[in-house]
């Protein structure tokens, strides 16, 4: 089998989603860096990776990936026996909750999240004036979203159920800045949310991904 | 079985994705009206379907589910020998290439074209005024999205592959409102775009989408 590699960038939240997941399933993978500052991710051999010219992208022989989320969906269907199991295998009842909470996160967790991380967290580290309008707003559709998850936190450890999956594998490059930010206190208002973050984030496999930003 | 209920509204984009679904695997479903003019997507009972009180929510006996897309997948999985398959079921490289398409239905081309037909299609609809702003720059990026499906669309007729799936599915909705909106430009300028979108939006499952307005 072909050797799987990532190309991605240590400091991109997107590349450290799917970087978790490869650390959870304790696979063998190549990180080949991409150099964003030098503007690689648009080269011509990026391009043909990735048409959108964004880090991750994932390549084992003749198969190219891109999308954080569609490479972490392959490895853990390709991998299922191996390192954690983080899809719900069983009935198509629990499979289906599972999808219903993956795409939560990709449609109301994510996109505020996103914005709160770039303003909170990116620009302060470029240099760039955080706009407080854009913080406000998004504050307040995430804080939404983290209110329907501290009820359903309540009924279930995790968010698909009783064990952790690639749902909660998702959550967690946004979740880690914002922890860092203005914005923990919508995390630490909800004792559940609160309680699952602190649980998701001290993950060994999470500690590998951090530690490749010092390298 | 327990009989199958979409609650939603027919003028809902997600309600219109979900339906699609339905009508292309032809499978018997009740269709519940969700009111949204006088709130009923707030209401408790509402809420216990979708804490986030959107439309649309699926019903299956205890089996509860919302978000479009994780109900589109739970029936073009469930049905998967009844009426057009919408899956590429066979080897995992198919799959997984399948599954990248979706992410960029849902990461590319759904935030700046929901949008803009919110810009050009739901606030004229109800009497407020454009942001000019918001549509040169969602339709800039929503551009960008096109040009990478332009090239897509030169080597294969649907995104995922030479059949029609999920994916393009997933289009539907806010394709057909932005060709009736001044975004059509952005189909038009594209001829192998142009000529999947009139491929697509031509599907009689997609007719029956649009025949539920007229009720
Ligand atoms: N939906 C994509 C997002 C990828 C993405 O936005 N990557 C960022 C870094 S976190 C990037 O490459 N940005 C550069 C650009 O968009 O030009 C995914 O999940 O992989
Ligand atoms: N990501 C959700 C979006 C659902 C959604 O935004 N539904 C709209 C109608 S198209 C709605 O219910 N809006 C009312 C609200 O958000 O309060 C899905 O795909 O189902």
């Amino acid at each position: 089998m072909a050797v799987m590699k990532v190309h991605g960038n240590a400091m991109s939240t997107s590349t450290q989603r799917a970087l978790a997941c490869f650390y959870e399933k304790d696979v063998e993978f190549q990180f080949v860096n991409v150099n964003m500052g030098a503007g690689e991710h648009k080269s011509e051999s990026f391009l043909s990776l990735n048409p959108f010219g964004q880090v991750p992208a994932f390549e084992q022989g003749d198969l190219k990936l891109f999308e954080s989320r569609a490479i972490t969906q392959y490895i853990a269907q390709e991998y299922t026996d191996k390192g954690t199991q983080l899809l719900l295998p069983g009935s198509k009842e629990t499979m289906a909750v599972l999808q219903l909470w993956k795409e939560v996160e990709a449609h109301q967790f994510n996109p505020p999240s996103t914005k709160l991380v770039f303003e909170l967290h990116y620009k302060p580290l470029f240099g760039m004036a955080t706009d407080t309008a854009a913080v406000e707003e998004n504050e307040a559709a995430l804080a939404m979203v983290l209110d329907v998850y501290e009820a359903r936190l309540a009924e279930s450890k995790y968010l698909a159920g009783d064990h952790f999956t690639l749902v909660d594998l998702h959550h967690l490059p946004n979740a880690h800045y914002l922890m860092r930010s203005s914005a923990k206190k919508l995390f630490d208002s909800r004792p559940h949310v609160s309680a699952w973050v602190a649980d998701i984030t001290a993950r060994p496999a999470w500690s590998k991904v951090l530690d490749l930003q010092k390298h």
